[in-house]
């Protein structure tokens, strides 16, 4: 081991550490799910359909498996038939198929390239049926229904949302729209007859994919002998995995074994996708199966964000008190009503002090891939929408957008949209931090030079769960943290810093171990920008007990008082007194042999959710408009973010970048986009546009407010939500000399969806689809 | 899940429960590390020494390494020269070769008939040196030293013994004899002198081996990328594996992990052997390697017990009062000094109260394998030597040998041999439930029938060491057990008993997880008889804390106090309102979900050793001898145990059961030899002879006693080190109807040799090498 330092007190939580892994993950030592030794592991490989509906009237794979490498094709028939609740139940398709890349068979051959060549001499005969390919033509009259005899399992979707419920549920819908929610507070109608000024706006978004550098990866192990199922895959929630591999299965939880391997970006769209079916298959054929998705798979058959439309109406007082507002949110939800329109409300609802409010959403069921989370479900949408109507708003009253925003932005302890309270949020300090900032402060030297200045907010609850966690002190001297949580945004690093300023020894001689299902570190899913404080705490709980422990047996051994020792450099010793000191490693290897007189060091945490940590940021934009092209681009892009506390800031700040980032991905290039006939348009990262560094803002920056939660160790706040997250396909490289290849080829697809985010209102004739 | 029933109080423990893994393991369905899949893992077969002490004068692997499918052959030269600290550290010959067998190349193939045939084309050249096979020799002047440099790290050896300590250890020797001990109270010259009786035997006992089903198995990843090195091997003990493959590897602890797999039988011979060796192989072919002994090489190079050399002398006064002993013992320990004389010459001291002893051992080096831990170390052999003597002296003194013994075998508090009082045992019960047993009560027909019916004492006094457990609940219903030992002697059973008795469900519902080195589970090696008494505590602690957390959910759900609740058939409930129930699956599902309120189940057990537990048995033996052939029968075979308390008495009996055939088959049949000239006579199970079912006694039952120890739940004693174990390659079979192939040859092997412990006082015409 390298020499032990000791940290003074203070010297390591919101110092910058590097990302413990970030060597193995740039050198491309971290083995990943497609990286696993695939000896005598089978290969998987999907035909997918055509059609965005059509009955499925036969399928002949009699040529297919004759290929040479061939082991078996499987499809419907060979698998459970499972009530399609869910995307990962659809399995392949039986009878029907819902999208264009739906699943309809599995290959399986000896090698990737068999079992790819293979795959387009399956013959399936297709009866095309009518299908809705746009959020517009599924809830126009007469729309062909997704699920003409009912949602399968509609009300189980609803209640497996896992976000906010917010409004009534009405019952099963005999239209393509779902999930139908409605909050209402005071007389919006009233507020509206007598308001100063009223500004209604319609939005819309596209649909765009979270384009994690790494595609979805499953290698399944059926089981030899008496073993249980063991799943390697790229989660962020092995055990949901665990649980719905061991339903389709039909076998207890507790024989299926998940191991999270290194998630290379997830964004919300790596917990659960076709782990039960590489399960199933693998049973199927008897052997290690592993399945690695392409990238046109990706873009045809995962789970992007939804396209969003919304409308919005808002009423102020000649002070600038907002009064009202009326909101509807719809998304396009795919073939299933998963979608966060509740969560889209509740936050419009609550972000603000409104005194009256009425606010719907729904999902819309769509002959298109289901979808899936990204970075806030449903919040960037609305933030979208909310924020550009406020700042119409500002203008008609002929106030300062930020102060407008100060006047009715919530405080801790005022109401949220379901009368909750809000807890300790920094919101305030955020706008107000945004507001000294020179990209603000200067704004009238940009508006003189022809270029725009915009500020909008944005926020995220974060998710609530337990967690578990210990650290024991190992005979090589270092301190393992064990937890049960996957690593997405350099948790170890965090928590490898926790442990270390805790403990008392430099975060080099921690090694935090992210255990598998197996030796019962539940720690939840890695979604909702929640790990750090729902794991964190437990971490340092483990921490100071682990520390108690040592100290106890150090006391022993020096026969002194446990208030007498510290931890310097690695050892326990006699307070000043460096010649009097015990090593740590001389102490774990005292509990760790025959005859051992004590018990051996492991320090054990178990944390309840102590409450949410909601997180605000302000973003502030400088932009230029080309008057003659129209072309866009971002002068200046600054992130200011309430993170509670940023244990390291070097990645806390890399998220809020990376969030920055697919933020203006978002608004300016990405979009999933599909024909009328729903047929993908952009099967491939030649056509889905994801922005290079050369078309990101030309100085991004990010601004850290510390309003410490009241939860968790230090009191940090999700980081990722609203932040950023591991590498997208092209990692970010600021241009230097000559130019990637990649840069080119982005601009010219930046060229071809110059915008994706339109405010409707700023440009009506752009827009031929905005609502009225 | 099967229905869960709830177990009523006191319905677990002492309940006979069959083995959890029994069905896997006798149908073949358990996976053991030679089971582990194999694609793309290298083979390795050993190229071994043909003598028993020579030096290397080259290696030619020119041949070897041109044949077909073979990788590299590796030899000393591709290793760091680590000093040969100990067997592990020998790993392939480095000039010198010191016993037959002993590997010296190592020929990596791709498949494992390629390296079988590839190894006997390596062309070794040797220089023959002179070699000393038997103890008799090794200590005779002028006996070829086995280290004459001096033994490498000799003290480190001594200091790794692992056994109590006794006497003063003297300094290195230029002789074969190594450690010596010696311990002495009172004059018992004098003691000698005035006795009323004395006795003095000699005895010799053979190198037996443990003769395990499974031969040592050993896989090695050496990692791919950022990952470590992954050892799986049948090893009762995965730490020592993971430290000593880190120490010779040059890498720290962390880098390594161990994943202990199921093991085919230890009894002591499964610590560590040539892990470290497939390590560094692997490392240098840069691919996984897997090595599989042959039964040949088991018996050649693994580490069987030693044989031993004991003289006795004691005396007693005219009461049959003890009043002295001098006893020296001598272990044949082979090429390294690992020899238990000094726990033979402490249990000595210790068994009975003695106003005086004069008690020395030592280790004799000679050049055969060293040798390991068998069932108690050094006490089946002290024990033989002991209880004859004793035998003769109440012959001598006209009183009956158990009422001999009863007069003056140690009771708690009295002193051991290094005057720490001995802490509740049930030694004094043990003999006194023999005495009442009808094989004891019944010998006057015995005698007259011309059988003799014998007794003898014999104990160990236990491993101790700390360990951690934790008790996790799961959706499916069930609780886990996370335990870091291996299952060795159905501890998983007894586990999961001790888990439903203290939670209150039923042992279906729990599942024991035995951890690998990663998870911070530390238990220690499953030796010394320990893991239930030592883990056992923990595993019960963790198990209240689940409970206790559990019904503080309930409780909370149901607004109910704790006190009031209970757990029943699989849910809490208010006390005696089966209708207001909370099934524990719910239960854990409410922990384990985003949104949930609770902090996950999980109980935790950390346990410091509380002291030894040692346990005694009598053995009582109704024997035939057959007149003119010297044909030995044992008719009945009684094992009178004090187990503390049988958490499983259907497995601490196994235990005994198994334990008392193997101490017959040391007896009467088993015994590794060498010709003078130290080449192996034993090399197959066709010539060492393991008793079958006919070979046994007629009639084999095992009480048990129970004398709670002070410590552990319930107060369990040690069950393997004077019991069984799993199953030896024959298993044991009750002869019904035709008699298996096994059966005749192993009757074969029994003429051959058909007394391995022989009674020098007995018979000295029988035995020329007993000392006078």
């Amino acid at each position: 081991m390298s020499t032990a330092t000791s940290p003074a007190a203070g010297s390591v939580i919101g110092r910058p550490h590097p990302l413990i892994d970030g060597k193995a993950r740039v050198t491309g030592a971290l083995r990943y799910t497609a990286d696993l030794p695939h000896a005598g592991v089978l290969h998987a490989r999907f035909v997918t359909s055509p059609h965005p509906h059509a009955r499925i009237d036969g399928i002949d794979a009699t040529a297919s498996e004759a290929m040479p490498g061939v082991v078996r094709v499987l499809t419907a028939a060979d698998l459970p038939d499972l009530a399609p609740t869910s995307r990962a139940r659809l399995l392949l398709a039986r009878e029907r198929v819902l999208f264009v890349g739906q699943p309809v068979a599995l290959v399986v051959a000896e090698s990737e390239a068999a079992a790819e060549d293979a795959a387009p001499a399956v013959a399936v005969s297709y009866t095309p049926l009518p299908a809705v390919a746009t959020l517009e033509d599924a809830i126009a009259d007469g729309a062909p229904l997704v699920w003409p005899e009912g949602m399968p399992g509609e009300d189980d979707e609803a209640a497996a949302h896992g976000l906010d419920a917010a409004g009534e549920q009405e019952g099963p819908q005999r239209s393509n729209l779902a999930n139908p929610v409605s909050l209402r507070r005071g007389d919006p109608e009233a507020a509206f007859a007598s308001a100063h000024a009223v500004v209604e706006r319609s939005y819309r978004t596209s649909i765009v994919h979270q384009s994690y550098l790494e595609p979805h990866a499953v290698q399944v192990d059926p089981g030899l002998g008496a073993d249980g199922v063991t799943v390697w895959s790229c989660t962020q929630a092995q055990f949901a995995v665990r649980k719905e591999v061991a339903d389709v299965l039909g076998i207890t939880e507790s024989d299926v074994h998940v191991k999270p391997m290194p998630v290379g970006g997830g964004f919300g769209g790596k917990f659960m996708l076709y782990q039960p079916l590489v399960a199933l298959a693998a049973r199927a054929v008897g052997a290690p199966l592993r399945l690695v998705l392409t990238r046109q798979e990706e873009l045809l058959a995962a789970t992007p964000a939804p396209a969003s439309r919304a409308t919005l109406k808002v009423a102020a007082d000649a002070d600038g008190k907002l009064t009202a507002i009326a909101a509807d949110f719809k998304f396009d939800s795919g073939c299933f009503p998963n979608s966060p329109h509740s969560a889209a409300a509740m936050t419009t609802g609550s972000l603000y002090q409104w005194p009256a409010f009425a606010l719907t959403g729904a999902a819309v069921l769509t002959h298109k891939p289901s979808t899936g989370a990204y970075r806030a479900p449903g919040n960037p949408q609305l933030a979208f929408a909310l924020e550009s109507t406020l700042d119409e708003l500002a203008r008609e009253l002929g106030i300062d957008p930020i102060e407008l925003r100060l006047r009715n932005a919530s405080r801790p302890g005022e109401p949220m949209a379901n009368d909750a309270p809000w807890p300790n949020i920094g919101m305030h300090q955020v706008l107000e931090r945004a507001r000294q900032h020179p990209l603000w402060q200067d704004r009238g030297a940009a508006h003189a030079a022809g270029r725009g200045v915009g500020v909008a907010i944005g926020g995220w609850q974060g998710g609530i769960e337990g967690a578990t966690a210990a650290c024991t002190m190992q005979r090589d001297g270092t301190l393992h943290v064990h937890v049960g949580s996957v690593d997405l945004t350099g948790t170890t690093t965090s928590f490898a810093m926790i442990a270390a300023d805790v403990f008392g020894i430099d975060p080099a001689q921690v090694r935090v171990v992210s255990a598998d299902t197996e030796p019962g570190y539940y720690s939840g899913a890695s979604g909702g920008s929640k790990i750090l404080y729902t794991v964190g705490p437990a971490v340092a709980a483990a921490a100071r007990d682990a520390r108690e422990q040592a100290l106890r047996i150090a006391a022993n051994e020096f026969e002194a008082d446990e208030e007498d020792l510290e931890i310097v450099d690695g050892a326990v010793q006699v307070k000043g007194v460096p010649s009097q000191a015990l090593p740590l490693a001389e102490i774990a290897a005292k509990t760790m042999q025959f005859g051992s007189q004590y018990a051996p060091v492991k320090g054990n945490g178990r944390t309840a959710p102590g409450g949410r940590s909601p997180a605000f940021c302000a973003q502030l934009a400088e932009v230029e408009v080309d008057a003659e092209t129209g072309a866009l681009e971002v002068r200046r892009l600054a992130v200011v973010q309430d993170v509670g506390k940023a244990i390291n800031p070097l990645t806390a700040g890399g998220q809020l970048m990376g969030g920055a980032m697919q933020g203006l991905g978002w608004a300016l290039y990405e979009a999933v986009e599909y024909d009328p006939d729903g047929q993908l348009r952009t099967g491939s990262l030649m056509d889905y546009a994801i922005p290079n560094i050369t078309q990101s803002a030309h100085d991004l920056e990010a601004v850290m407010v510390e309003v410490p939660s009241d939860h968790g160790p230090y009191g940090p706040r999700l980081g990722g939500g609203v932040g950023g997250g591991p590498p997208r396909p092209r990692p970010l490289r600021r241009a230097r000399g000559r130019r990637a290849a990649g840069d080119r080829h982005c601009r010219r697809r930046g060229q071809r969806h110059p915008r994706r985010l339109r405010r409707a209102g700023d440009h009506p004739a752009d827009d031929p689809g905005t609502d009225p």
